[in-house]
């Protein structure tokens, strides 16, 4: 089989011939998706969001480096003419196609295979205005927090919540985007850190927020389970535009929000001219090895010179990565089916009832107890203590493992991250070890 | 199955809380290949590679980003912790362990699951002093190739085989270490082009070529099929230590080597202190969309202030990728089995046949032909002609897709790349088509 994979996967890749004949031609006037591959390949690395009903720009200056590049990747290119030559030649001789093999296809489209896209933008995104080409699949939202900070390059600004998904800050750090760190504030310069604490209900006070180009935002948030109301969003987005800045909104833990709270940045008036959306199977289907997520990004989306944000994303993906796997994302399909659906409904139950365990826990033993409803995560205050003292004095007195909150920046200082992703079990002998110490 | 996947997935990872217990620590004592996620993520990403017996230094800048980052990535530093804490309480009172479940793991290493990386470096380096834990299995070298752009930075000089794989040339732009592409001689500034042609037997002739901090260099080559002799690696690596350069080299097409050329560059004497080899799945076992290499960095190999480089690649594997697919590694390690190693010496077998195929068929035409014997690439040369006219009169005249050389840079023009990739039945008919174009 791996000659036939091998054969057919590099139909379009850095390293084979093709043929071309009527029944790959019959294959690209449908729809068929065991050929993604092919497909997007020819379509997506050269296409251009359409910007004609576009009239926000975002002040954020489009990263020189990626204006320098000359037209297409190599290889997109040359899938572009052979679909060119196809449409010229409907009728090309009967010749054999390496393309038209049922099945298996090797390299895929670099931006995902074109029913996962489609299925995606149906089951997150639907009347959200975002389509099948503006989904961008991805081996997981990690990995698409570096390229998109790879896409921004060095001389951007950035804003973070306080305290917020660690990757964000240490990528940004790593582009070069940043100062050095300080160690007397705990913060590295030139981020700029917005504060979410109990104090001001975990939203920032966008009033004392200085303008980046950049503004990472994560709802339900990692670690502090603050999902992040509709006014409260609608204000971020509006300060996003009087800004001319761009949202990158994580919603890895969207289908944990329980209450009427937005599921997308999507959902909010407006938001698609300041924002794209990074998004997971991870915490959805157990998917976190399997590696497969996704990253949303609006035509709408556009630099200050007006070019599509998108463009740029797309020529990113089609240089410095090759897609997810082909098999993890026949699994992300699976995942959006009704069925899937369902599964991952399910799975999303069990650890909210594993949420509301360890909320009960703390609240009987007095803790102020914050997050939890509308996220996997449980976020517990220790007024006056370090986050890394508590760690330690769990760890060694009921050999627990939590997460230190000052491990998400300094607004995290004093608090502890309990996780609800465990058996059942085992989150009900943590919550007796719990009782036992603090009791 | 999601539920227990989850609770496993997540035992050190961004999102959860973890028992330890004597089953775990069973596990954490034994050499369990089952559970390689826990073991490496908590070793490798606090790991300092031993410099102990290391003289030479690069002199190649570090990356004065990767200076900024404090310690290590958040979720590594606390799985370092609780095997801190788990060697302290070897006896500790039983307990359920969310680590200790049979067989699935959720998040792993990021640099790969224990076991395969040993497989590869037995495989392909043994007696070559490659290590395990110099292994950092990847979702393919394409993907590492950017990484290793991000590790570098934008400060540092680069040089490439005119013609190369195109990723090199376009993700240093990105990365903003080039000038601005420069029309008249089709290049882009500040990057070293090292011409490979017939004239100098496709090996740069090393007195003409500045000194850059990077050298990439893929051989067997993609496109010209030419694979370097021992004596010419030889002088590449005398070159990088003269110039204190590192060398990353692409061995993606090794096993295609037939004669006694080296399959890696760490076979030369000396090599590992200015080499990296980044290497693929994809052409030997038809893993293209399956999305599986590795990038293998020498101890040895060091910055100019005697920073070990795979120190901060780990870093940069730890915060911007998670790791490859679990699946592609479960077969990953198949293809390092016995079993597998003899299946992909057959899928490379069979198409060095075609490869013969192909080369017979432009011989007899008259032209002049090149590469085939080492790799799955015969590099044709049409004096005089452009690389894209020939292309275009190949493709409306036979339907046959080819490959521009100039597509590879400005010492591609005037050659078209042939892939041996292909079916037999169809490589066979291209011949034809060929044989009627060019009779």
């Amino acid at each position: 089989m791996s000659v036939i994979h091998q054969s057919l996967s590099t139909s379009i890749s850095s390293s084979t011939s093709a043929f071309l004949g009527h029944r790959y031609l019959k294959s690209i006037k449908s729809s068929d998706v065991s050929i993604p591959g092919r497909i997007n390949g020819v379509v997506k690395c050269v296409a251009t969001p359409s910007t004609e009903k576009t009239v926000y720009k975002t002040t954020v200056s489009r990263n020189e480096n990626m204006g320098k590049l000359q037209a297409g990747y190599l290889f997109p290119e040359i899938a572009r003419r052979r679909a060119a030559h196809m449409l010229k030649y409907p009728d090309a001789q009967r010749s054999y196609a390496l393309s038209t093999v049922e099945g298996y296809t090797g390299y895929g489209a670099e931006q995902g295979e074109k029913q996962l896209r489609a299925s995606i933008a149906k089951t997150y995104y639907e009347n959200l205005g975002i389509e099948e080409d503006d989904i961008f699949v991805s081996d997981g939202a990690k990995s698409d927090i570096s390229r998109l900070q790879v896409l921004f390059g060095s001389k951007v600004t950035m804003a973070v919540q306080d305290p917020s998904y660690p990757a964000y800050v240490d990528s940004s750090v790593i582009l070069g985007q940043t100062g050095q760190f300080q160690k007397d504030v705990e913060k590295y310069g030139n981020i700029e850190y917005m504060k979410c604490t109990p104090e001001n209900g975990f939203f920032p006070d966008l009033s004392a927020v200085r303008r980046t180009d950049i503004i990472f935002f994560c709802s339900p948030n990692n670690p502090t389970g603050y999902a992040a109301s509709r006014e409260q969003l609608t204000r971020l987005v509006e300060f996003a535009k009087e800004n001319g800045s761009i949202i990158v909104y994580d919603s890895a833990y969207a289908m944990y929000v329980s209450d009427d709270n937005p599921r997308s940045i999507f959902e909010i008036p407006g938001a698609k001219e300041v924002s794209m959306e990074v998004s997971s199977f991870s915490k959805y289907a157990g998917f976190t090895g399997v590696r497969l997520g996704w990253t949303a990004i609006p035509k709408e989306l556009l630099y200050s010179d007006g070019f599509p944000v998108a463009k740029d994303f797309n020529r990113i993906v089609c240089t410095c990565f090759n897609g997810a796997s082909n098999i993890a994302q026949a699994g992300g399909l699976a995942c959006v089916s009704p069925e899937g659906i369902k599964a991952m409904h399910e799975v999303v139950g069990f650890y909210k009832e594993n949420t509301d365990i360890i909320v009960e826990t703390f609240n009987s033993l007095g803790f102020k107890v914050y997050g939890g409803k509308n996220a996997p995560y449980v976020w517990i205050h220790f007024p006056g203590q370090s986050s890394w003292e508590v760690f330690s004095e769990i760890l060694e007195k009921t050999h627990v493992v939590t997460t230190p909150g000052s491990g998400f920046g300094p607004g995290g200082e004093g608090f502890i991250r309990v996780s609800a992703f465990g058996h059942r079990e085992n989150v009900l002998e943590a919550c007796r070890r719990f009782k036992q110490l603090y009791k």
